[in-house]
């Protein structure tokens, strides 16, 4: 048990690990969600409140950070960490996500403050990088490799990820695999950049894309495996379906070096949860937990329902039950589903908060439960019970 | 010091007077600020943060809750206090307010879903009451004084205060006396309505109207004062500046039972909370400490900012300064002015929350001070001391 790299791998069950990934900022015990953080801020709650409720890491947005409040004032203000207040590790995404988005348009309740004129924010697109108007001034803007790079090391980020184009569902084989040409391209360039400039101790994972072919996946998990990066990560459309997601995943592991970490991209339903672990995957980040939450809607132990809870719904009018018995976050502790029914109604940032309270309890019971169970032995045990309808909360001792 | 009704005065310093209010639901200590829980939530908090904070009581509001959830739901999941987890005092507006803002236009804001049609918003106002139609689904609703003793009665609120109109400053002498006499005989009928139906315990407060009118504001103390109500609130137009608001408030305290508690309604910035202290007002409810935070300015020890810190402008964009280096908040403790800037100026709830609490914290830290030199015979010094720009958080023993 071992470690060469950052990543100590404590136990096994099958293809799953728990194990510990080392950062220059603390220990991650994985595997891990990790709650996004984009806007420097896990929304409705102090960076104290999320390491309180069990998170080691979170994820900010390279994209927005880099247009708002922009990477040099963050850096002048001592960094990411320093500047949100948050001292465990942090992990950055490329921004080629948003970036991309702006033209795939998948990304619209992001840049939602002018939706209509979504189409026209990309300028162009080369192999260079891409430039695009900003949604905050509309000023004309760019981003490539080095500059995702540059951005992410100004941020002062644990762990950083190559700039990549992220391909949506609809794309063609033949655009998808010139996308990822290029992918690979820019991976080289944020290696040679990270290796000349990147602060002390950053880690840079590369991103495999390939959409849903198998076999650009499979060359794709060959090119970052043999690049030299310190982890890989799983990014792009992963299909429509639970299956199809699952065999992309697949694809997208093999080869990976066992004793780097993994990690999937945007992925935090809970099935999807386990199923990623059971492929041997260490970290996701997820924006469903905590927008779900500002929709009104809580994570349960319902498979039936996709484990979610539409507090809006007027059959929770006059409940006097919380959200669930055993969770012990302050909504289920303090509130009814009534309440929070009404509150979620009457759009009350007190109902965004309590539910994302809730959710990110719920997640985090989820995680230690997963990671205890592969350290026990009984995480088939485990997961079995919780897609049965399992709670994922802890009996107090 | 023995107290023959609810309150008991423990000191005094000239008309000031500190002590304990003692109600169904436990002691408000006095001088207090009242936070309002206007939606049955004092926004972006938890119940139980606010009580940590050092709040003794809450206001609801009468017509925000009569319209949505209603009061029926609320009684059926057991008044107000259990339905939004506050188990200590409340005290209920009477939605005469909210009600006649509907008319007089100064309640935008709190109604700004449908700004554009308020005028057409009260459909007559006569003898019984008044009927209107209802923000949240435009149906036609009706107040009077009887059915807001019945909506406070249902929420089971601590202190009702009596249905009364509200009369903006620009009424006339002549539609100001002509209120004023409706609200007096309006007072009775709320009396004769609690004496037969209040819950146990509940208080009931008659209000104090007559404008801006020397003549009009005696004579509602009087009418008041004699009434039998439990209490004297100052409601209405205050005047223009503070040293007319000053004088409309001495008027409106003329006779008022020394033993009985007097409310101060919608009044909160820090020299009129000690104005009013000084003249002899035991409790305050105010939205400014709450709604400022929403808006993105923190309230600090700055007399000639008349105590507002405006975190929106580009001078604190890089500021590694917290609002205030002594305040024992989250907001202050762990970040920065920078981050709130940014956090406020992109309008993330975090930056809301973050201010509400450290604006709650600024208040709790001030009343704390008034009541604590009121009871040591320094209530003078502290006063003079707050005016000239001193910190209202106490050094750590």
């Amino acid at each position: 048990m071992t470690a060469a790299g950052p990543l100590e791998i404590g136990a096994r069950a099958g293809s799953a690990r728990a194990g510990v990934l080392r950062l220059p900022h603390g220990e991650v015990r994985t595997p891990a969600f990790i709650p996004l953080a984009s806007t420097a801020t896990v929304k409705t709650l102090d960076a104290s409140e999320v390491e309180a409720l069990g998170y080691d890491m979170v994820l900010g947005n390279t994209f927005h950070l880099f247009l708002q409040p922009g990477a040099d004032v963050i850096a002048r203000l001592g960094g990411l960490h320093e500047f949100m207040g948050w001292r465990r590790p942090i992990i950055t995404d490329s921004g080629g996500f948003q970036v991309f988005s702006m033209g795939h348009g998948s990304v619209a309740d992001e840049i939602k403050r002018r939706r209509g004129d979504r189409e026209s924010r990309i300028l162009s697109i080369d192999e260079e990088g891409v430039r695009f108007r900003s949604y905050v001034d509309g000023s004309e803007r760019f981003m490539g490799p080095e500059t995702s790079m540059e951005v992410q090391a100004k941020l002062g980020s644990d762990v950083a990820l190559a700039f990549d184009e992220c391909t949506p569902f609809h794309s063609t084989r033949d655009y998808t695999a010139r996308s990822m040409e290029r992918t690979h391209r820019w991976l080289d360039r944020c290696l040679s950049w990270s290796a000349a400039h990147a602060p002390e101790g950053q880690l840079l994972f590369g991103i495999v894309q390939g959409g849903v072919y198998e076999d650009l996946r499979r060359e794709a998990a060959g090119r970052v495996a043999a690049s030299g990066a310190d982890g890989v990560a799983v990014g792009g459309s992963l299909g429509q379906e639970k299956a199809q997601m699952r065999e992309v995943v697949g694809w997208s592991l093999e080869g990976a070096p066992d004793d780097k970490p993994r990690h999937l991209l945007g992925i935090g339903d809970v099935d999807d949860l386990l199923a990623g672990v059971a492929m041997g995957i260490d970290a996701f980040d997820c924006a469903t937990p905590t927008r779900l939450a500002r929709h009104g809607t809580a994570l349960v132990a319902d498979p039936d329902q996709r484990w979610r809870l539409d507090l809006q719904k007027s059959a929770h009018a006059e409940s006097r039950d919380p959200i669930a018995a055993d969770c012990p976050c302050p909504a289920c502790r303090d509130h009814t589903r009534g309440y929070l029914h009404y509150l979620a109604r009457i759009g009350e940032l007190t109902a965004a908060r309590l539910i994302t309270l809730h959710n990110l309890t719920f997640t985090a019971a989820l995680m230690h439960g997963v990671r205890e169970s592969i350290l026990s032995g009984t995480f088939e045990a485990y997961s079995r019970g919780i897609l049965e309808g399992g709670s994922p909360y802890q009996p107090h001792a």
